[in-house]
């Protein structure tokens, strides 16, 4: 099976968009966890044990881990093989480089940590992700419009009457012609632009970052981002994914008394937000 | 020391502008070495012990390791700890993110890696690399022109008159300002655009791949690279790297009879090649 299918096997078991993003930092811990990578792995295991089954997708950025080193990498390997075998994976990573690199890169997320899909950034153009896009059966989100402060800066800069975003987001649909396995990352933090951007790019996937701890709009999310087309636009939910990382971890810190409960009852709460 | 001082002390001591690139492939090892992570730390090994004598600085694109997991991440972290203590080390990750991520990457390349400077990508914008610029004594060297055959699809886009590289050098002259501590990547295939960014941004360290495998321009790249202004002006060699890998790398494969001495005579030789 495929991302997608795999995507919305698991939409249709949820009944959810939510996407269970998986970033322990150590300063923000529950109590009595160490803070190094015994902590954030821990913080891991119980999300995984206990927020998972509410979520349609678990997304997983890797400097969170990639910060304790080998150690870490080891941690993020462990907590990998625990996900359950349905639970579609997504290393957020924002990859992206010249070919020879590349083609390791697709290495290490694909086959090294078994991703499903990555995050790449599109910056150096499409050679330098066509190693990812080109593996059958796995998925490419293109970074396009983020949720950052700053995203402007670069991301709307002004390309012949467009905002570079757009004209980003009408290669991705080029990118997209010959797999149907590329779609965008655009953050909830930028609801016109999310609107803008289901305009351009109709049948494209979105994943969709900023909701939670990021303020994001969880309605303009809900308005516009799913798929209007094509074989995304298809399938229940539209092929969106929204990720909630801290509101969730954060659950497992103020719910000291049974921190499994606190962060199970948050990702259901979450879930429930994002019903599709 | 600053990731400048360590350089120019460096410059001073090998008269190059070279700087070595550790980036091995499991498919390119000389005879006899197994195509594993043991054949990868091997021939790192080899260059560490016999090519580094004659580069300013060792970078590594991290890529390369990670396609082997946490033993990979082990062999890097290993070949970290045997280069010379005053070899500038640079980590070719093209990093950058939201903040509370950034900062993560940051800890990862810095203090677990112990990287002296970094390479970042910028569509993200300002605050995706403020945790990495605002680093005591390390470096930033922001991908603006790359060496790929699809570089110009993204990053020669007109905004308002200029390709879109020269808006991001801008930017990066600005980042540069309160601690000087950022330059650009600029691909030696590509002169012109090496020639424009050196007039847009005329005090920057310039970091150069493309140069060997990738067939770039070494007059161009001597002629346009070093920094002409500035702290990095001032300095012998203008603040300039030029990477080769592959070039040398591959000397190691083809000396059969003696790879260490093969290595070494490749590196000297590119050390001239790119003397200053």
């Amino acid at each position: 099976m495929d991302f997608l299918d795999r995507l919305a096997a698991r939409v249709e078991e949820s009944g959810t968009y939510l996407c269970l993003g998986i970033d322990p930092d150590p300063a923000a811990l529950p109590a009595g966890y160490p803070p190094d990578v015994l902590g954030v792995e821990r913080l891991a295991n119980l999300l995984v044990d206990n927020a998972t089954r509410h979520a349609a997708a678990v997304k997983v950025n890797l400097a969170f881990f990639e910060a304790f080193g080998s150690a870490g990498i080891a941690a993020l390997e462990r907590i990998r093989a625990r996900l359950p075998a349905d639970m579609p994976f997504i290393a957020d990573a924002k990859r992206g480089d010249i070919g020879s690199t590349a083609a390791r890169q697709a290495v290490a997320l694909f086959d090294a940590l078994g991703a499903d899909a990555v995050t790449a950034n599109p910056y150096l153009g499409y050679d330098a992700l066509a190693p990812l896009v080109e593996r059958d059966g796995r998925f490419v989100y293109v970074v396009c419009r983020t949720s950052n402060p700053a995203a402007a800066e670069i991301q709307n800069l002004p390309v012949e009457g467009d905002p570079l975003y757009v004209h980003v987001a009408r290669r991705a649909v080029e990118w997209a012609e010959s797999r149907g396995n590329v779609g965008l990352v655009v953050g909830a933090t930028a609801p016109d632009e999310l609107r803008v951007l289901r305009g351009a790019a109709p049948a494209l996937p979105f994943l969709v970052p900023g909701i939670g701890a990021q303020g994001g709009d969880v309605d303009a999310v809900v308005a516009h981002g799913p798929a209007r087309g094509g074989d995304a636009g298809e399938r229940r939910g539209g092929a969106l994914l929204v990720n909630v990382s801290r509101a969730i971890a954060d659950a497992a810190r103020e719910g000291d008394d049974d921190p499994s409960a606190a962060v199970s009852a948050a990702a259901a709460r979450w879930a429930g937000l994002l019903r599709c």
